[in-house]
């Protein structure tokens, strides 16, 4: 069995220890997290530490906490020519702890408290500093997931940038159209069945060839009588913005 | 049966037609189109007719044309005091000519050609001038759709205002994901499994509670590092704006 050990108790951790329970290629030993109240129900007491100090020698270290605080406990770890991995999209290989063997271990997924997520599907990318660290990081990712990816650094930064669009610019657009049934009476429920034809759509064409609306059909009409329709100011700007911009992305074709 | 004839061949008519054949409440009559060319292999060709003047008389017909001829095509029915609808999110029940009985008949979906939708699960959202018609629209609509609302011009215009920020700008947030994927050779179907968890959340979380990514932490080290990642002017105004709404919301809180 290949020993791991997580550092960190917030939603990515969460999801991780979940998916490393009663694995059959991965034993996970210990959990060390300054919140354990999280922990509390999800693993055996025995199980979590708090003092990084106390963490016995496994095979690989999982920093599952907040990129700011990576490169701190990257540092706190005792043990040298270990293989430490962070978890994050958004920092660099380079900011682990030069005591150590480096890796990422980036699961590209939305986690949620008390949101039970299939692992199984949530594609994982994989950077390590030497072809060897990379098979033995793709033995543990391939324990939990079927989707893994070799992805470095650089392309880690754009996959990041790529999914703040995909996901937090797309769920902000959610919220601005709940507000506006909730402001009209309207149950959001309605757009569920839209919202989930959108998302699946892509699978089949691409975004470009997706686009439907209002501003891709140049209906100049109906852009003014919802523009004249909105009084937040916030919503309006946003419309007036991405609109202005589809408009304009379509001239380029 | 019911007697119902479709006039018009884009995509709402299309999955109309294909939604009423086969029906066991329903009879389609008749399909008036100037183009011809969409509806070959979808309808039989003795359906088909060019000439409005030539429809013959039945129990409703339903105007899916593009909102802008929607007036003048309702005008040039020759029969009065029938049941005409039409079936946009935009166009108010008045814009239909008087000599009718008006209604609207709006299917709540994102349609594409040559892409199936199961339409027993798209809400149909109906408006009449009175409780006969709706009674009578609403047994039309049960008879392809389980899901029926009773939505007045007032809130469908809301309603695709909505659906304008939950589909048309989501499905633009995937193209700027999917370009920023194609710059740096990573394959857009790694974001797949996000954005389908991103549509599925909402069912279970309010969009505001959902909310995640570093603009909704306050994270605004990644942020600044983002933006400087983005070299499209159109990709980092964008983010601009999106962030600093998200930012200004949480605010609030």
């Amino acid at each position: 069995m290949i020993r791991v050990s997580i550092i960190g108790s917030g939603n990515v951790a969460l999801h991780l220890i979940q998916a490393f329970s009663n694995n059959e290629v991965v034993e996970l030993v210990e959990v060390c997290a300054r919140k354990n109240e999280n922990l509390v129900g999800i693993i055996e007491s025995s199980m979590i530490i708090t003092d990084i100090n106390l963490l016995k020698k496994v095979d690989l270290y999982i920093i599952a906490v907040s990129d700011l605080a990576i490169a701190e406990v990257s540092s706190q770890l005792k043990y040298e020519n270990s293989l430490v991995v962070h978890t994050s999209g958004s920092v660099n290989i380079d900011d682990l702890n030069d005591k150590n063997r480096k890796g990422v271990f980036y699961p590209l997924q939305t986690f949620t408290k008390n949101k039970v997520v299939d692992f199984k599907t949530v594609p994982i990318c994989i950077e390590a500093q030497n072809e060897k660290d990379f098979e033995f990081l793709s033995q543990v990712a391939h324990s939990i997931s079927n989707k893994i990816f070799k992805i470095d650094s650089k392309q880690r930064k754009a996959l990041h940038v790529s999914a703040v669009f995909v996901c937090n610019f797309v769920n902000y657009m959610f919220q601005i159209g709940n507000e506006i049934c909730l402001e009209n009476q309207i149950p959001f429920e309605i757009l569920w069945p839209l919202i989930k034809e959108t998302a699946q759509k892509i699978e089949f064409i691409e975004p470009k060839a997706a686009q439907t609306g209002p501003a891709k059909r140049n209906d100049l009409k109906t852009i003014a009588s919802h523009l004249e329709f909105l009084s937040d100011e916030n919503q309006k700007n946003i419309y007036s913005i991405l609109t202005n911009s589809i408009l304009e992305n379509g001239k380029e074709l």
